[in-house]
């Protein structure tokens, strides 16, 4: 499973304070489990990897079949928890090129996101690539009211219907929403859409191994079941509240120590770029649940060895405000040998004979060490493979570790009161009815500078 | 030109602290153009759009077009300063689904970056893409040793030569190096590659307008006359030395400013996926330019409205350590209209007739008045358009803002010691001969844990 290591961050954390957390990650874990802390009402991923409808999961998979079948092209559309953990799926697990392979290599549609933006440019051109294309529609939204997809769906629902008529598109249009209520509910009712449901007690953040992420996961040939029984196995592994035995439960505790110590910003680093996506989904699922009451770390990425090459001096010498967690992976899924050239030109053939891989674990390993020696603290996440089977369990890891260190951060982890603030300005500045006073205000304000 | 505007900053900086920096900024100013600071030997990008080998811009238009008429891929090879640039170029200008695009459509070739990683999966599953086209390469290193690069240029120089013998590969292989040293120079010369010169007064973070960027930018069809003369227009504009009338230098101190008062992480915001590359550039200029002796500010990217739905919550209401930088765009290169719909499903009928750059501007609208409530400060560079032009402009204001910023925090900014520590390491580990002994010490702290 996920191994977990802070031997290289131990320094920098006094020596009694990891024993100290024992009681504070204890009272956390039954919090969770017995559902008696803040966001008490969002805590149907701790156990949905068991709970799950399985009825439903058989119908996702035929209705993957079907898109696949019938389909070049799946056109997801959602935002945040709608969006990010299945381009982390689709990124980790996929061929590191798949909307370019040719579609005989590939086998499965092309899969592209929208709804994820407002930006005319990205729109306008997406609909180049769909030219001459049979497309599928899988709109992810719990109210449906969401402006960007929202927006995307109403264009894109358009455009499908124009192109080969409303009837037909009601074949090829997929709605994950809500199990009652919205309107795209309503919507897909009135249409008769198949629908999937987003369940009332997971939050968007959470969402990735329910309906929101498994349909297109699924579309894109990625084994749905090992993904599932990889977080099923986590859940198993991660149910023993001794902090001791529990790596996910260490996790959290190291990252609030360092965070206590004066770490204010957190770097997932990996050494793989199809790991960058997974990356993102991690920044949203810590930062929205513990980015509140002018607290939490800040999360943020780095892709090694590339970005060595441009935040890599920051990292070594700058303020010292950091630390890094790294995804790495045993077994890489492909490697390359390093011929030996016979003029020796540039230097390297003390590498001939030697794996791609192997020279990634080294730059992995020697970056590591200078970066300690920095003053950069490093927490170790090693997983065997980078099969479904590990990325279910580095889901789950992740996802508990988060409502872990959020209730030892003392926030409420399952919500996110501070997005209303800038999605209540940008609906009273397009005018919608209601907001009437504070348009004029907030457009005094930006006139006035 | 650039519009600046720090009014949505002023708030969090005492009144009197931008006036007692203009004396400060004066003598930065002073420093870079009399070459009188430290890294003074790095200063050919300040009149770089002016010094420019005409020549050799000549023959990279030319070569160029050679790649153009008989390659299907462009391969571009370098790390660093010889990658983001131009990936934030082709990104900013090119279509968004560039590569994705049918051949007939782009009339240029695909164009991919290796040697930005060392990873065997990414590199075994270009090969897969490459599969049946005419393949060209430029390599872009000064030293021709530098890790990344060398290995895929020695993996990928064989495979070309493999495919089409190592005479016809000759034609298609365009080396951008060092002028006369070095094992790539020794290489081309050997070998009769077609070379450009990375000038030795103009570091990697500082290179995108030389050889390094233009020749893969102008591949793609960007006119990199434009480009020039935006960079040059902008060097023009910003010597003038006195902070009332120079933008550049006042984004400089404001961010500067910030930082003194408490302010450590500046996020690079757009509303345009397209510039998500540039913020990357950003990054390293500044990140590499400034993280040094335990200063800096640390620059992160968002890309909105995007991630409003993932660090929004963080952003608006986390530990406020945060300003935003926003990079937006007056007119889109396309827009798109939103229709009514007669059932109003969705309830965004208000948006009928209004566009998509509308409602994206009212998002960036409202979304700077709820951060600047929330406590983060927000600097806003605003172009006219997205053109090669404006994009040069936009290089050269943040270029020479980072130097004079730099020299505003007391360090070198055209140094980069601290990206000594790792490499040291990964060669020892590596076994290069004569790093016996630190490779023993090393072995014993990874085995010891």
């Amino acid at each position: 499973m996920i191994h977990f290591d802070y031997s290289h961050a131990r320094s920098f954390i006094p020596a009694d304070e990891m024993k100290q957390l024992a009681q504070p990650v204890f009272r956390a874990h039954e919090m969770l489990h017995k559902k008696t802390g803040p966001g008490n009402d969002f805590l149907g991923w701790v156990d949905w990897p068991m709970t799950y409808d399985v009825a439903e999961f058989d119908r996702i998979k035929q209705a993957a079949a079907r898109i696949q079948a019938h389909s070049d092209v799946l056109l997801v559309i959602g935002i945040g928890g709608s969006y990010l953990g299945t381009k982390a799926a689709l990124d980790f697990l996929n061929h590191s090129f798949y909307n370019l392979l040719p579609a005989s290599k590939r086998n499965t549609p092309e899969i592209h996101f929208v709804g994820n933006n407002i930006s005319p440019v990205y729109l306008a051109h997406l609909t180049d690539v769909l030219e001459g294309k049979r497309v599928s529609i899988n709109v992810i939204s719990k109210s449906g009211t969401t402006v960007e997809p929202a927006i995307a769906f109403r264009l894109f629902r358009d455009w499908l219907e124009q192109k080969i008529g409303r009837e037909a598109a009601r074949e090829r249009i997929y709605v994950t929403t809500d199990k009652s209520r919205g309107a795209l509910r309503k919507l897909a009712d009135e249409e008769g859409y198949e629908t999937f449901v987003i369940p009332d007690d997971i939050g968007g953040r959470y969402s990735v191994l329910t309906p929101v992420g498994l349909l297109p996961i699924a579309v894109s040939g990625i084994d749905i079941d090992a993904l599932m029984q990889g977080a099923l196995d986590a859940r198993m592994e991660y149910l023993v509240p001794d902090i001791q035995e529990n790596v996910c439960y260490q996790y959290a505790a190291t990252r609030n120590l360092l965070y206590n110590n004066g770490k204010q910003v957190e770097l997932m680093v990996s050494y793989e770029p199809r790991f960058r996506s997974f990356a993102e989904w991690w920044k949203q699922l810590f930062g929205e649940s513990e980015g509140k009451e002018g607290k939490g770390i800040f999360p943020a990425l780095a892709e090694f060895s590339a970005d060595l090459h441009s935040m890599g001096q920051y990292i070594q010498d700058g303020q010292r405000l950091l630390f890094e967690t790294v995804i790495t992976v045993k077994s890489p899924a492909l490697d390359v040998n390093i011929q030996p050239d016979v003029a020796d030109s540039d230097g390297l053939n003390f590498l001939a004979g030697k794996s791609m891989d192997y020279v990634n674990k080294k730059a992995y390993e020697g970056t590591m060490l200078a970066h300690v020696d920095g003053g950069v603290p490093n927490l170790i996440v090693e997983i065997p493979e980078a099969t479904a089977y590990h990325l279910g369990s580095l889901f789950y890891f992740f996802e508990k570790a988060c409502g872990i260190s959020g209730y030892l951060l003392g926030v409420n982890p399952f919500d996110q009161p501070g997005v209303e603030a800038y999605k209540a300005n940008m609906l009273a500045l397009l005018g919608k009815p209601g907001y009437e006073l504070q348009k004029a205000e907030l457009e005094v304000r930006l006139r006035a500078k």
